[in-house]
């Protein structure tokens, strides 16, 4: 009972390709602060000085300082390496093998938890109750590229080589386009951000009847607004989307038998227009089978609203369970990096 | 120390459509003695007398007596509630809600645990490390039906309605034929035994040139021993099967990222001509994708003989968890039932 004040500030941090999300939380789980700067471009070094710089601005917009920090968390849209708090492979951010974790610990002096962002965010969710009680939760981020994070049994999935819930390269059309991963028809290919832009653009390019843009390579934002405003070319491919995330949920919970999946990222911020198509799809897999009608009940699909910053959440909640490691572990370590997956979710 | 003897059998049953497979072992898991008979026709009352029969011939065929019984457990082709014992619907069975753990516990006054047929033989392979110290792996059952039992850090993973695991009703082509489940081209509908006895009688009826039987309906027998012979359409069919499980497999791998997948059921005992093209699909996925290579490494599907009781195995890695549990309750218990999925393969 000193006059020094208790840490009791998380940091969660999403970083992603465009941009870096900050989010502040006291251990309570009550939001302090959110801030939002631009990724830019630049080698790794210069990555982990704008996350710091994020982190720096979003504590002093809250009126709180770097000696406030209990834990930070983050997630990054691709492999790392919970133990070592290594990135391993972010291919859209240009990383490999960055010891991310302990740059970030040895500049705040706190426990820095590392994880895939999708998987990060599910675990936020689960830890959140953002769905109720849900023990299982499946959690489908549709972004650039797709991938699922899973909690079962209240334990955050990783699988045995971290690749788990990469159902973004299941694949759906064998002789269907090429994906980034060299196979071919994958889930990816035709309902990520990347994909949906790609079969715009190939409409284009062959002349297609369209109100797609062609002065500029087209977005997935373009094809949902053209196609709630009737275009031809853009309803097809987001009808098509539609049917390949219907079939994935439903691969999800045929896998998994999660009780939910939450669908978050940047696709689904087109709202009525990305989930109309999705709930269609799933309706007629309804109609033709009970078990279907079973393993996909009415609430089975739980949309994010757009502000739910699920990653930075996640980040949040992974930044809980590295405060809480490192306060049951030696208390002599000033700063350490440990794994986070089978703790994370623990309330 | 007195003179009687200690209980030391543990009694596997696995329940299939056409036999019953009874393996009894000691408590360190030695193979004591194998019994098979015939399932045989009649409703559930005379299931439950036939499954009791079989394990009393095989005791009697060890030299054993139903004193030496210390737990019984039990696969069944159907979904169950190991909580209660009871078997909620085994379709090929024709079983709905039958309370299969209390009955036998009731007869033979032991503790009896009931699991799916497919999950118990998953959690047998991980127990008895079949495949190695893996801490993950998935069973692929490829029988009459498909579907996957999985080992998630040395838990079964039974999922939320007991449904983890069903991918045989995952959607792989939503144009293919009627699935028994509802949907069009399920799994099911292609690689199972049913699937490609159906495809094959599709290509005799419709007329096409082929060495399948003509007098009598077709099944996977037929199709792989024809397909070995050189037959065209045997040879299609089987092909297509292959590429078919090797997407399973992907998926399986992408989902749940096991290090192992292990084939078994009646359709693998096939061998070579049910492998052969498996592992040709397998090597064109990993010949298009690094990470497909990575993903799927050589040594990622493990073949079962044909002998290997994978499914009667499971059962005994059920009783002894079942013989642990009440070891380890209320000793004034006779006979118990309880859930059997969280401690099913901790050994």
């Amino acid at each position: 009972m000193t006059g020094t004040r208790t840490p009791d500030v998380l940091a969660g941090i999403d970083v992603g390709g465009s941009k870096i999300a900050v989010v502040l939380a006291d251990t309570d789980l009550r939001p302090l602060d959110r801030h939002v700067i631009p990724t830019g471009a630049g080698d790794a070094g210069y990555a982990v000085d704008r996350i710091a710089h994020a982190l720096e601005a979003a504590l002093e917009q809250a009126g709180r300082a770097t000696a406030d920090l209990c834990a930070i968390g983050v997630g990054v849209p691709g492999r790392v390496e919970p133990g070592q708090g290594t990135v391993t492979l972010a291919v859209n951010l240009g990383w490999h093998d960055l010891p991310l974790g302990p740059r970030l610990a040895a500049r705040f002096r706190v426990p820095v938890a590392i994880e895939n962002d999708v998987r990060a965010a599910a675990a936020g969710l689960h830890a959140r109750r953002a769905t109720g009680d849900d023990a299982d939760l499946a959690y489908l981020g549709i972004g650039t590229g797709i991938s699922a994070g899973v909690v079962i049994d209240g334990v955050l999935h990783r699988g045995s080589r971290g690749l788990a819930g990469e159902i973004g390269h299941v694949v759906l059309e064998p002789d269907g386009p090429r994906c980034a991963c060299g196979l071919r028809g994958c889930f990816e290919a035709f309902a990520s951000g990347r994909g949906i832009g790609e079969l715009a653009q190939a409409a284009v390019d062959a002349g297609e009847a369209t109100s797609l843009p062609t002065d500029r390579p087209c977005t997935a934002v373009d094809v949902y607004r053209q196609a709630a405003r009737g275009d031809a070319v853009s309803r097809r491919i987001v009808e098509a989307a539609g049917r390949y995330v219907a079939r994935a949920i439903h691969e999800l919970v045929m896998t998994y038998d999660v009780r939910r999946v939450v669908l978050g990222g940047g696709v689904t911020h087109a709202g009525t227009p990305f989930l109309d198509p999705v709930t269609r799809a799933l309706d007629g897999l309804r109609a033709m089978s009970e078990l279907a009608r079973e393993a996909l009940p009415p609430d089975v699909v739980h949309l994010l609203p757009p502000d739910a910053d699920a990653g930075g959440w996640g980040g949040v909640i992974l930044a809980r369970s590295a405060a809480r490691r490192t306060a049951s572990a030696d208390a002599g370590q000033a700063a350490s990096v440990g794994p986070a997956a089978r703790e994370v979710t623990a309330s």
